[in-house]
């Protein structure tokens, strides 16, 4: 009864994917809204499965020679303005401190939107000679962008993330080093989270403002939409020369370094949220759920053999696996249906019949799957039913976007895909940004990424000139 | 040569503290200034020093049951102003964002100087019965104060820090919880940073704004000033009335909670530097160092013994701490130097003739003791030698504390005491507000925690009315 009312209370995904999202978001109790316009609380749940996220990051953005570090909150706008069209793209959505200290600022102070223009003042300080590049730091945050629209996780004013900024003394390491990092995203995507991503460069229209190229990484949400779960950019020179960052080179002669930046944000958790869930809630990957494990005691009146030996699983479990025992007071079906909203990957399910059995019964969230196990065989086959989880969650969305991916060569086809507006499509293209314009206002489509060059000859799937690259189009988040 | 170029460069320690702190800061590579006035970049090492100190806070918070989560940045005014006495105590500070997306907002929003206010909104909507109770809530973040002078560390506008915040059905529960936390900062202090705090409640002036009590862990400077490195609040119902904050208790009845909040921040780092420093430089507590052993290869043309055997023992060191083989092509001399600045507790000399005799020289930072220890046993010694290093840095000044601390009865010791400006003075002390401010007109000092109840029959060492209690006296920082 309980449980029923609880998983009626969220729409069917397939009806309304939207009401759905918001739904899961909260009754999983990942995270609140505020009285902060656009402004969402993580709550301890939602922070817990972030602080999973960022230790695959982190641990891997060590493993490749990067430190941590961090700079100021507040640019002085004479700062932000160095890099023409840098400024020119995040301008309109910068939240501007003018009071401070009981009196009127004399220059206006933005909150970070991205941190290029400080650290390039910084690195500018730090970087004399050869010898101190490669610099390859990365800084854990809070960013602020003044949007609109706002939706938990997706698209929110105030949102954690990390940006790496590093400084290279040639073109090439630079390129090196943007593609290193895009793999450990697609990485993380892909082996961690079960998300498959496409990977690749993005059009110059959708490319992050004052880079010399962007890459990305993009996934395919149940509605068609794509969804950017990381970037990563080239700069070239453009802010080393807006921010002065020279060197020494080894022939003494003083050259503008080549820098990059990469971002993830928490709304990768938005993209495994959509990717993942079902019509009973979040479906979390093993390797970032908060537990892994729930064991819900079915506890009779009278019987005093199923606590101490749910106690016993917990702690031999704890050994491998995150695991709460849950202990409350309420029912075991109203307990089902929470594990269930809130993703736990795998529920043991022990009762006195179980402790009589010497089994217990283990339910997989991806699959609601029932199984029983021997009690004795539990820990060892925990790890291994976790990595078939994520395989399998892997596989389910891998075949769900091949399902939704088709290549279109003709115009007609091409539009028609697009206003189906049912995935991926991918079509020879001319590279032209006024084409990529006009396609977004018939369809309100645009190109994802580049997928390669064009075979000779090919012709763009919209307007007909000669094609130069295969692009993914979708809409987007 | 180089060497001395690099450690002539800070003024002695004693000479000249503020300077000698400054420096210190700066060449050790923890932080550097900023364009943004009063805000500091805490570099790679610095980050990783806070990183580890952090982690230290963050494993005993959480084995005591709190959980982490994100709140807001931006609070806004109408929201801060809830609690009388806590806008009043923090209004002043307070950094004001009055434009977004290119409008004037009709309502300021502060960036956070503290989070009570927009935690405690969340609260409201979070607890309704006993059953939700404790919330044990803790959030790393930044905030910002508008402070006039600042200086790394000490004293920011902007500054990384940990706030707790608790709710609780009863006022016993809260007092607890508050002395559990700042039994929590005194271990990390004293057995991780190796600084000796005193421990105790704030007077009335002291208290934080808003709260029914605060209590505190105050350390001691070279200087002779106290620094307050962590404290934490008794709220009884203050907030919880201000921001609505009820439950249903089991008696069916609606109350009004009972809220604590704790925090430390970056300033911590400020004082382990300037307890523990030399003038060489910073001297790093093992626990909480990057590095905790740095080896240094002496090779000389046509060797090829010395970097293989730096390799292995860097191997074989790994496995027990945080090991750095500085192979760059820098001398030994300016390896040695540098590595004192940065404060790396132990050095590990390795040249040809070692290799030959199979040993190695270790020098501890502390101590600058240089000893031959045998290459097959120094993995084994490494753990002993950073604990003792700990425990000597503790002993070192606790020592140095209890020769700066006095006890003072009468009022003329007690005046002199204060103006000598040379640690801590305890003394008998009436409680009173008025008293406090007198003393600090004259002395320049105040309280800084209230060790116990006085003796009957005392007298204030200042005012000569009867004692209340014996209180710690100091200038701080």
């Amino acid at each position: 009864m309980e449980q029923k009312k609880q998983v009626k209370s969220i729409p069917p995904k397939a009806d309304d994917l939207s009401e759905w999202y918001t739904q899961v978001c909260l009754r999983a109790q990942l995270v609140d809204y505020t009285p902060v316009r656009g402004c969402i609380a993580l709550r301890p749940y939602g922070f817990a499965l972030w602080e999973l996220i960022q230790a695959e990051f982190d641990r891997r953005f060590k493993a490749t020679g990067h430190s941590n570090a961090y700079f100021p909150l507040l640019i002085p706008e004479s700062l932000l303005v160095k890099e023409a069209e840098h400024v020119e793209g995040f301008a309109p959505e910068v939240a501007w401190v003018t009071q401070g200290g009981g009196e009127e600022l004399t220059e206006r102070l933005a909150i970070r939107p991205t941190s290029e223009a400080i650290i390039g003042t910084m690195y500018s300080r730090w970087i004399q000679s050869h010898r101190d590049l490669p610099v390859l730091i990365n800084q854990w945050c809070n960013v602020m962008r003044w949007e609109k629209a706002t939706r938990p996780f997706l698209r929110t004013l105030e949102f954690l993330w990390q940006e790496g900024h590093t400084v290279h003394a040639s073109e090439a390491e630079a390129a090196e080093e943007v593609q290193r990092m895009l793999e450990i995203y697609r990485e993380v995507a892909e082996d961690v989270l079960a998300l498959p991503v496409i990977k690749g460069r993005k059009s110059e229209n959708e490319k992050f403002a004052g880079a010399a190229a962007t890459y990305a990484i993009e996934a395919l949400m149940p509605d068609g939409k794509a969804l950017q779960a990381g970037t990563s950019h080239e700069f070239g020179q453009n802010f080393s020369k807006a921010y002065d960052i020279t060197f020494t080179d080894v022939d003494e002669k003083v050259k503008h370094a080549y820098t990059t930046s990469w971002g993830v944000s928490w709304r990768i958790i938005g993209g495994l949220i959509m990717a993942h869930g079902d019509d009973r809630g979040l479906v979390l990957p093993p390797a970032v759920a908060p537990h892994q494990v729930v064991i819900v005691p079915i506890v009779k009146t009278g019987d005093e053999t199923v606590m101490p030996a749910a106690r016993r699983l917990r702690d031999e479990l704890s050994e491998t696996a995150r695991v709460l025992l849950d202990d409350r007071e309420q029912s075991p079906g109203w307990k089902y249906s929470e594990w269930e909203m809130r993703g736990v990957p795998l529920r043991i399910e022990i009762g006195p019949r179980d402790v009589a059995q010497n089994s217990v019964t283990v339910v997989r969230r991806d699959l609601q799957s029932k199984t029983a196990v021997p009690l004795g065989e539990i820990a060892a086959r925990v790890p291994a039913l976790l990595e078939e989880i994520r395989r399998s969650m892997y596989e389910r969305a891998s075949a769900w976007r091949a399902a939704h991916t088709i290549e279109a060569a003709g115009h007609d086809e091409f539009v028609e895909a697009l206003k189906r507006q049912d995935g991926f499509v991918l079509a020879p293209w001319c590279e032209r940004a006024e084409c990529e314009l006009d396609i977004k206002a018939e369809t309100s489509a645009v190109t994802r990424v580049i997928a390669g060059p064009a075979q000779p000859g090919q012709t763009c799937a919209y307007c007909g000139k000669p094609a130069r690259v295969t692009a993914y189009f979708a809409r987007s988040y």
